[in-house]
């Protein structure tokens, strides 16, 4: 389902067409796809290119796949069951070659996921990322190891049918993508005071 | 100067074609521009909608650029003293509706910000983030309030002439992009065990 932001100012394709559907197709994603939006992950930004992203990516049918959706909130299950990747999204809290902190971390891999889901709009996938899923469950489940945060579980397929949803119902799913003006946090002179760019 | 990333698996020409330069031309950028790229961030994904972003943007010549310019580190005035679009991102680490932390705030604001990178490729511009300033020093001079916590200073403009680098060498600026691959960052069935993608 085609849903462009209603972008007051141009942007690209790619940035107008990203959003975050609950009605996956069951349709598995190539694994040159997988491979191509951890690709796009991988050339993000970070400070000290320090890179502090790591994924666990999990196919449909496979032990990580099934890690994941059990770590989910009864809520994301309830959508999430028949999505063809499910992953973990993490960051390294502190610089590999000094073990100092990298408070840039938790952003520069916010980069990385964001880089990764425009890829996937453009090979005509969607990805879904959620805050609801037990990270301490996760972090047992899969050994993460201390210093690395989980930040989010991400579904990754096709777009699917909205009229299958049950939770959350199909009418949310059609409702128009919202988000304030820039106005509202791009400021100039002092922090609140609105830049005065049109 | 283009810079496309060595990418092992195919990546969008934005995806492939961002990077950050040192180097930057003094041409002022259209304020349509800068418009699009926070439209860009705009549109990013954020846990609950929340939108935790803020920017401060300053154009060249004007009190809010050289607030910024004034809070970067020595190293980074170095190069950045002709970039003709200066911000600062800030991430919101409360939600707005009941004030409770939101784990997401500075993800979210990475998210943000590798937008405005991408629609910055797609206008011919260029972004460079630096960790290297005073986030106290910013947050006096632009009365940031507590909770929102100063993540990047942005350099935004159109690619200058490496040659006319002191610091650092136009050597630096001509060497090539380097990234783990995907494989180093990329796993399955627990973490630290490579994902078998390829």
């Amino acid at each position: 389902m085609d849903k462009p932001a209603p972008a007051d100012h141009p942007v690209h394709d790619l940035i107008g067409g990203r959003w975050s559907p609950y009605a996956f197709s069951s349709e598995a994603v190539a694994r040159e796809q997988v491979l191509s939006v951890l690709e796009a992950a991988r050339w993000a930004a970070s400070s000290y290119n320090a890179q502090p992203w790591s994924f666990l990516v999990g196919l449909k049918g496979d032990e990580t796949w099934q890690g994941v959706y059990d770590c989910l909130v009864d809520a994301n299950r309830a959508w999430a069951s028949e999505v063809p990747v499910l992953m973990l999204s993490m960051a390294h809290e502190t610089f590999p070659w000094n073990g100092k902190p990298n408070r840039h971390a938790q952003y520069d891999t916010g980069q990385a996921v964001a880089a990764l889901a425009l890829q996937a709009t453009d090979l005509g996938l969607f990805v879904h990322q959620m805050a609801g899923f037990d990270a301490e469950a996760a972090r047992t489940r899969f050994a993460i190891p201390p210093g690395h945060t989980l930040m989010a579980a991400i579904a990754l397929g096709s777009a699917g049918d909205p009229d299958t949803l049950s939770v959350p119902p199909a009418a949310r799913e059609r409702a128009p993508r919202e988000r304030g003006a820039v106005s509202t946090f791009t400021f100039a002179g002092q922090w609140g005071e609105e830049a005065r760019l049109a």
